[in-house]
């Protein structure tokens, strides 16, 4: 990871479409943004059927005017190629272009993100939109950056079953395994149920099989339907450098893990994110039912910090927020008003997480289409909402902290899409899943006053870190646990980790199979979730429990003395799944005996700290004691740190 | 809505299979059923494949012996078109006749109700067999009505996704807007994503789309689809008429709300319904968990007379029952027995409500096929079942009270079905509908002890209204609201009351621009169905709440002060959802201030006033107490009224 | 049912995939084996891509030498034909062959049991390996017995709505209606809804109808299905007798009741089948959430035994476990590691039902492929897991008991797979199934301490029992009924006991229609299973419940005196489902009043007698008491009987 971005300035955002409002408003508009203290304005990502309304007929000037207008108050632009939404005649053109579902349907026109990354011919066709935008934008005064796309993987749309999908899979099998077939049928273990294959032709996609398709099958179509985004991503990329030098950003989903958003980002300048904490409450952030009840209107206090995290990662220190949830929204199972306040200390989490900007999305909520229902700044009469007060309020807080300051962790969770790959494809705990487990881990730390660093599993100089967490890495790359082996910092692995070679066959030896830690993993035990297993000092462990064989020393055991976690100097495994406290209590100890500093924080308060302040984050609906007085609910408290 | 049909003779009936049975007990089944009281046989609705056996051979000797043996016992014959069962020489003729479902796949034939009301060769094949059975029986002395087809949209055969739904899609949209597809794209707001359109050849259905489509796009195809059920049944009425001066009914269903019973009723005589009041209790009723096992055995207190109201405003103040209940039926999640004295319960509740006749399904239980777990009048080895006694005692009291004496209501609620296809288009509240709405106030209304008309959107005469109660009619038509505005009754607008455009778009100034009442919609706050929200002097608003802002006097708050409900002289506004017992006494107060006499009856007595008797109900399993006195279980209470 | 099989010798054995080793470790394997106490070997069942990778070319020799090493341990082989995995060649020459879902989606190549039963090309390609090997192996001294493909039926597999059935269908229909399709239409009383057919041709399968299909038509594809099954099998034993005079099996799973077992069953030497105790205890064992908990690391206590008692019956007195679960399996929603001690009590509770042999699957676990989470009596790494020290245990104690001594029980169940594929086409209690009813009464005997003995419908000497149960048997043929009503046995009918003729229609006279019991099912009556239905002495009926009618005398009553069981001397008729406690009581009662000596077991003690030895099984995780002391978790007792 790169160090954090220093001393950027932070600044304000919305998104805009002036293609949906009439052209005479567009000036007032931009007149109340600037008022407003916004700085960036996204648009274009969506208007590709006015851009150019049939083939080769292009309709740039009301674009020209949007800049130009913008310009004239001073904002910047952030242009995103409107490639998530082909128009009519592009799926005329190319019939086949669309994504099939798991059962094999065609995800057909009439909404968006209807097409196949591994369709060829819809790249081509996105070369020359992307050309033209490119040639006619790159330069223009008012251009601050770009953004490719939109929301990859949205709507499920990352994994595709259609005939393109399946060809460029057999060539990219080819490819990697050449020549002898036999490679392939050995590395994935076919023999098992008579499953070879004479020649690539033969190899289908892996869904609609008579039972379950071999893992290692899985594993390789999710790579390779990974690597599709990072090509069509990365034409679009080369493209634009030719005619610009502004940065390309992307904006990233919460809690998608269909691609590998590192290998996306090494093409890009900035990591951008859509952030709906309340949106995303139910279904992505995994809440429990009495959680969900009792942050219904903030959000999961994790989530957002996770991925501001994640991403500053995927950014390599640079990222920003594309889209901050306003208000209610019109896409989730409920749409609650945000408590009031939430939109500021939203704002506030991101900066203090080293955002350089947060954008609004949208600047006036439409009055039409799939969402009517979602708020904007201003409500669909161009009166004020809710979120025109919170920012403002931000922004004339902003010029007391002007620019980032981001610092590194003491703590780093590693997090790896392919090893998340893996875990779909092994179904290893059922209703289980890798971003789970690391979001465990994650939150645990989180209650515990810490900063932490999320790193890519390509990461090797760990020389800043005390502590390094690597939970469910399967597959580990011999160089990076050499360097993990090698580092001075306490690691802590498992479970699941190492446990598995680069197409999933469980190693031998047995796993870890680590150099400083005698611990084998004799079978594996999972259970029901309303039988948690009960430890020696309190606490459990549920659902996943690996049992453990070994001479390194016990640290947390079962009420039968059997391990659950073990130590070796400053090597550890954990072999399970553990309930939340008792994460939190395991890692509380850890933490401790390396002398790092830990608080124990209630359900709903959160502290960051940066080079020069200190924050604290009320996501509760209470008011919460902190060391420095107490938090009204959604309360920002920044502190100056004493250097 | 027309007055109701006051001093018809009140009836009973059955349906009969004749070509299910030997046709040497035809004659005792007739005598029989004279013998019980009945006056009217339903008969034919699914002979197609005994009177045309394959193309052009016609065998109407059986029905003709059929016609003459009931009419030897003096009984009415209801003649049913066979048009829900094509014969499999149809099917075969027309392979695309099926309709699609929402996935896509066919809906193929083997049981009943497998054709697409969009497919135009098939109306052909209806009008030939409906032309011979109108010539042949039209004039018949025993004919006393014509049934069309049956249950239109039983089994969500309403919507299909066929390659004839969708060019007569494209067809109904070019001619609703012209030349200049811009109209359309405008009215959709088709520019959001990109979806604007070149032609009507490129507008494909809504379903099966990459995420969710436009829900102007949604709405459309609604209305279209409707309007195909409407011609679907014109066509039969303009071919029946040319032979008989039989009216002509249609035998609806219960919440059906998939195409417009008011526009199919126009072109009938009769409206009727089939009453399954415990098989309907649990997916359609919507009832609660509670509800359902306290009604177990005897239907939803409510659900039979909303549907008695609606249909005598469909029917245009005639209306009939086709189908009752009379014992277990085969097709719900659970069949229970009724409980004793149902039967005939629900029968003078129909008479209470202003049905000419009420109609047992069937006369005897078949012993085969898909139904032969439905009870009759009879067993399948021809001895009484349970129905039959209770059909007695009701012909034998029908003696004292012979003739339907319906008066309009006080209180009057309107009934979309425009408004529920908006609601279906925008998931306007997750998990909530329009008809679970109008039901929710309804049953309100109903506990407390009021007689209620239901009318249409078209309604504009509302001279005799006390009260008129109008949520969530999202789109009202211009001259509706001015009715409404200048009647000199309690209007009770809301919640998202005129908050639409008629393609769906938010309407400018924003809700709900109500001429009387100073209250704009803000925002929209939806929340989970276990979170609450306390009001100030009680009760609770629940899953759906409108921030209001305005000037107009609140008279439902929240407890931190925000308005629920707002009102000014005679209008109303009611921005959310409320709990059942919160909406009774919301509307106790409002009734009672309209000096409209209220009681407050307990969860399973319900009362309904005639012009001369005043009816109890007791659907509980416990005795209950009335003002003259107690009532058993399932006992019917007839009190003449003083005049 | 033939007498068990006596005195045949007790042994254990595995399955081993030789193929997926390298072949340096089969000699260390062999010797493991014999060293373990092994008898049995298991292989070459998916073996097909590397017995015929390509058309014709045939590659045996290794399968030599694995029968050479194995032969040189003393091990017998159990050759299996691989016919479940047919490699991707015979897809490719058979693109139409996989089975089609209820979608009518393929089900195609990449894991197993992609093949559709009815398609005829398919057989003929299995006709050639089967032969292959059958000349090759069929007098090879280690081969000790045969097995055919494996695990019919296994994920979901049996019926398929594929073109190959359509027409297999249709010619099974005419073979068995004849010329005059008339007789086909009234047998299913396909003018219930105009559903006649002109000619066979005209049949569909009965999937993706509109709404539900005539439950006759759904009866008799289930038939012609099993047949296929039966036919499928068939054909390889006839192959294989001509070259082999070793007995042949099947391995059969539990809970398949998709085909006729028994008729399967009839074309071969020994039934086995493949037991996964905890595997099959959420989803197959249909265990409530609370047994769920307590038996989570034992699976159902009966079960078990009830498949056992099943296949001794299927296998005319001779079966095996083929498959018996060594610890974790990888398929269940939960994978559990067994409670210490299971796997030694499983083994032995299939002795004491009359297993001749217990292998366990698999000999090392996989480390790769959709297995590779499944335990073996090996790990991965070859260590000795779990089930090797309990396998071995058994080994040494089989020295004291070595033969099989079996005996017929006083009390026999019939169990009949054409009353399941009723109740299925029926769906007469919603979501209750056949297979359900039986065990029910399975398992209530086996809390009163008695052996069982499962019955074939086809079954008619019944001397030896004192009590004969027949629940839910809907069609008996009339000999069957004639044999129960003249036996000297205490039969127990009931319910929906010969309630329907051979095409599913309502008898006529009504129900049950009994010589020696004057009872008449009036209706039926189905509840909510949260609303049991209070009987008069204690104990509750629920979900199911007849009405009953006639002058039998009542020995179980509703609480308003409503008969639910009647009784005529040694004549029963049992009209519901009673609750568990209800139904051991019901029949506490019945067995005392019989002489049949009964024991009131606590949940997880079981008990089953040989002719020499009392076994005593403690499945609960508590230590329970027995006449002859107390026995701990997971404990087996074996006590000599005194002759």
């Amino acid at each position: 990871m790169t160090q954090p971005n220093l001393s950027m300035k932070r600044t304000l955002g919305t998104c805009y479409y002036p293609e949906h409002w009439p052209e005479d408003i567009w000036e007032e508009d931009a007149r109340q943004m600037a008022e407003l203290g916004l700085t960036w304005v996204r648009i274009g990502e969506f208007a590709w059927s006015r851009l150019e309304p049939s083939q080769g007929q292009f309709n740039f000037e009301w674009l020209d005017r949007a800049f130009d207008t913008l310009h004239r108050y001073g904002l910047k632009v952030v242009l995103g190629t409107p490639t998530a939404t082909p128009p009519k005649w592009v799926c005329d053109k190319y019939p086949d272009m669309f994504a099939r579902d798991l059962q094999g349907n065609l995800r057909k026109f009439g909404s968006r993100r209807h097409y196949c990354f591994s369709h060829l011919g819809y790249r081509e066709q996105c070369r020359d939109i992307v050309t033209r935008l490119a040639e006619r934008y790159g330069a223009h005064p008012a251009l601050g950056a770009w953004q490719t796309d939109n929301e990859y993987g949205c709507h499920d749309t990352t994994l595709s079953y259609s005939d393109a999908a399946r060809s460029g899979f057999q060539k990219w099998l080819a490819n990697k395994y050449g020549n002898d077939i036999s490679k392939l049928n050995a590395a994935w273990g076919n023999v098992f149920w008579s499953m070879e294959y004479a020649g690539y032709p033969e190899i289908d996609l892996p869904n609609l099989t008579a039972t379950e398709a071999n893992p290692a099958h899985w594993l390789e179509f999710r790579r390779y339907t990974s690597d599709q985004v990072v090509a069509f991503n990365r034409l679009q990329c080369d493209i634009i450098r030719k005619y610009s030098n502004a940065p390309i950003s992307h904006n990233y989903m919460g809690r998608i893990t269909d691609f590998d958003h590192f290998k996306v980002g090494a093409d890009l300048d900035i990591a951008t994110w859509d952030s709906y904490p309340i949106g995303f409450l139910a279904d992505r952030a995994g809440a429990s039912e009495g959680k969900q009840r009792h942050f219904m209107r903030q959000g999961d206090p994790d989530f957002q910090a996770f991925h501001h995290d994640l991403y500053r990662s995927v950014g390599k220190g640079r990222w920003w927020i594309m889209e901050q949830q306003p208000g209610p929204v019109n896409w989730a199972p409920v749409n609650p008003d945000p408590l009031p306040g939430m939109v500021r200390l939203w704002t506030w989490e991101a900066f203090a997480h080293g955002a350089e900007t947060v954008a609004y999305f949208r600047w006036r909520q439409a009055p039409f289409a799939q969402e009517q229902m979602h708020a904007g700044i201003l409500r669909p009469d161009s009166a004020k909402a809710t979120a025109y007060y919170e920012a403002a309020q931000v922004a004339e807080e902003l010029l007391q902290s002007p620019t980032t300051d981001c610092e590194l962790a003491d703590v780093a969770i590693l997090f790896d899409y392919d090893a998340d790959f893996s875990w779909a494809a092994l179904n290893h705990v059922k209703d289980g899943d890798y971003f789970e487990l690391i979001f465990d881990h994650y939150r645990a730390l989180r209650r515990l006053g810490i900063n932490i660093d999320i790193l890519p599993a390509s990461h090797r100089n760990f020389a800043n870190y005390r502590c390094i967490i690597v939970p469910g890495l399967m597959h580990m790359d011999a160089d990076l646990l050499s360097c993990l082996e090698n580092s001075d910092a306490l690691v802590i692995y498992g479970p699941a980790t190492h446990s598995r070679t680069e197409t999933l066959r469980i190693s031998h030896p047995l796993p870890p199979n680590l150099s400083n830690l005698d611990v084998t993993v004799a079978r594996i035990d999972t259970t029901r979730g309303d039988m948690p297993i009960p430890l020696s000092n309190g606490g459990h462990a549920l659902r996943y429990r690996e049992v453990l064989e070994g001479t390194a020393t016990p640290i947390l055991t079962d009420q039968q003395g059997g391990a659950i976690a073990v130590q070796n100097g400053s090597s550890v495994y954990l072999g399970a799944y553990l309930q939340d406290e008792t994460l939190i209590q395991f890692y509380n100890h850890l933490l401790t005996e390396t002398n790092i500093e830990t608080l124990q924080l209630p359900q709903g308060l959160r502290k960051r700290v940066t080079k020069t302040e200190e924050f604290w984050f009320n996501y509760d609906c209470e008011t919460m004691d902190t060391p420095h007085g107490t938090l009204e609910p959604a309360g920002v408290l920044r502190v100056p740190r004493k250097s």
